[in-house]
């Protein structure tokens, strides 16, 4: 029972990176669409570090995953620049290139096997010497073990391409967000045909897309699960920031400090020779609480100063934990599903960011009738059957 | 030049938990009182964890700091009740006992002495072992090495002192409070007779107190120095918080770890089970920046979950750094001074909360001249002379 009613060609759920990127490139192709999110960009993406790095981040047993990375990464330089276009807003695409570091010997015989795997698949890393290491980045600290050179990793700013994205949404005549949260689909003779939102309207659509991170499971029975992961944004003044994303092990533990570039420091006090340091993440399975722990804190300070000393000295602004949407092979659900009206755009686990682009082109090839981006075959919604079960 | 005049008995400058404390014994002696601060209770009491600890505190050279202390302890009981009468507010003034613990033999070591120097002293810390340590205080760290318990040291909550002190001056009918900065004294053949503000108002008074922290130094050269201090504040929920308060040194670093009552937990998912759980606290000279390093940060975490492990699991709420107003052999400066009209009450460094009662007391006296309490004659304000030269 639904107080009012409202339609449109497409209903989106979930304002993150995902959902608004889908829900532009969808009014882009003369849809009409209404985004539903009671606080968009306020999940995943308000954590994510934006890096674009496919390679840095492919492991043995994830070649389908790596060559899905490398295929997101190439659909970001045209989003960038058409989101640039449509809004004037620059979302700091940037190919910074990552110096992989490994701390102690048991992290170099790990980069090594990494070094290995990517001479297999073709790429092109490289191994430094700490020397070399040091002098591409000085700021490395000094019981750094050995480290390795990837140069096609890229990086872009996720909350300002999120907002950039809303800022393109708003502007077009064929897009509606709404402010409240879907709490279940709207079912016709088995197709799915709207969704209703807790503000009591049932949003009627010719197709439903669900790109609510890991709450996506709770109205279809996507198999999606919560896993957290705690970021930092520290304030780094001249001098404590190192010139290129670090990523890499610390006994074990991985950790990243992804720079931005200067002027996007927050905070009293900041110039524009201040940098945003994102460190990250934490990984954590279970409950999708949002509240920092200490010791996760305290973990990612540890790493991250281990690789980076001088971020000792850097201002820190805040501690930020979402939960990312997980699948059980680690690929994502996109595009339409077996059941007619309702496609997927979740399960993104780790790489919602450099994915959000190619989802988008996909999602909207699905809505349109097109054919999907061959890359994506290995993100079919249904390959964990049967999707709509137990769905309300 | 002044755009306008006001006029009390006396103006304090500087709402922190000393300032209004002196204003509301002020009012309550019958005395009219203007209070200004442009932000009242922002400055080193927003950062102050609130423990009451003369004798945990001292340390051999201090002894006239202790005795200072162990008097300002004696004055919280009728102040906290007091105030309690006046507001129905309940400022959180506990008995906890605090245990004293060491990491490694060298905090041993150190642990030893400072039991040496408090049977000097008459005073009661015993020494525990491991066992015993663990005993009372379960949730204390495997590797803590040794022990002390002091049972008289008492805690209390700075924010809602200062809070209960403000709602009490607010009620009176005596007091006024003015969200504006003093920007200088005004001067009358050699006495000071008022105090300028930044919104051009001249406010004439028959006497100053100066309580303006480590800022004191600005309107009167009072030799007080900002000397930060950064303190942690976790959302603890149950199983994860001492029961006591926990200090001691971390390889040669001290620390310390303050449990508030259950009910006192903060942030979305807190029950009444949760408590706060205050960190602290660093101590770092220099500019009174007021943002919270990442090496303060990460120092704090790492030695205060090698006292208590499972401070790990407690949501990580606030890092908070302020400045305390340091003098150069670290006792207040409290009374009237040399100077006709001017009356001193700050450079308490780390005392602020434990002397705050007692400093109210004292320059309540000075203003209505009585004699001040025996105790403070090691905190004249004229010890380091000439006090105003330079001042402007």
């Amino acid at each position: 029972m639904s107080l009012s009613e409202a339609s449109s060609d497409v209903v989106v759920v979930g304002g993150g990176i995902v959902g608004t990127a889908v829900a532009w490139r969808a009014v882009e192709a003369g849809l009409s669409v209404t985004l539903l999110d009671p606080s968009p960009g306020d999940g995943a993406t308000h954590a994510a570090a934006g890096m674009l790095a496919p390679v840095s981040e492919s492991w043995f047993g994830e070649s389908a995953l790596a060559r899905l990375g490398i295929a997101g990464l190439a659909a970001w330089p045209r989003f960038a620049a058409d989101l640039a276009r449509a809004t004037g807003i620059d979302v700091g695409l940037r190919e910074t290139g990552t110096l992989v570091a490994a701390y102690d010997a048991d992290d170099v015989a790990h980069l090594r096997r990494w070094l290995a795997l990517h001479a297999e698949l073709g790429l092109e890393p490289t191994e430094l010497t700490g020397t070399q290491a040091r002098r591409r980045e000085p700021l490395l600290g000094h019981h750094v073990a050995g480290a390795a050179w990837v140069p096609g990793d890229h990086v872009a700013d996720p909350r300002t391409t999120r907002a950039a994205l809303s800022a393109a949404l708003h502007a077009h005549p064929g897009a509606a967000v709404v402010r409240s949260a879907a709490v279940r689909l709207e079912r016709d003779a088995g197709a799915v045909v709207g969704v209703h939102d807790d503000a009591g309207t049932l949003h009627r659509a010719g197709a439903v897309v669900l790109a609510a991170g890991w709450r996506s499971g709770e109205l279809a029975a996507a198999p999606v699960r919560p896993v957290r992961g705690q970021t930092l944004r520290l304030d780094a003044p001249p001098g404590t920031a190192p010139e290129h994303v670090v990523r890499g092990r610390v006994q074990g533990r991985p950790v990243y400090v992804v720079p931005r570039p200067p002027g996007t420091g927050s905070g009293p006090g900041t110039t524009a020779e201040h940098r945003e340091v994102v460190v990250g993440a934490t990984s954590e399975e279970g409950p999708a609480d949002r509240r920092p722990s200490a010791g996760g804190v305290f973990a990612l300070l540890r790493d991250a100063r281990a690789l980076v000393p001088a971020l000792d000295e850097a201002a820190f602004v805040e501690a930020t934990l979402r939960a990312r949407p997980a699948t059980p092979d680690n690929l994502p659900l996109v595009g339409p599903s077996a059941t007619p009206g309702l496609h997927l755009a979740t399960g993104h686990h780790r790489g919602g960011v450099l994915l959000a682009p190619l989802t988008a082109e996909a999602v909207v090839a699905g809505l349109t009738g097109a054919a999907l981006p061959p890359a994506l075959s290995v993100a079919d919604p249904d390959r964990f059957t049967p999707l709509l079960e137990g769905a309300s």
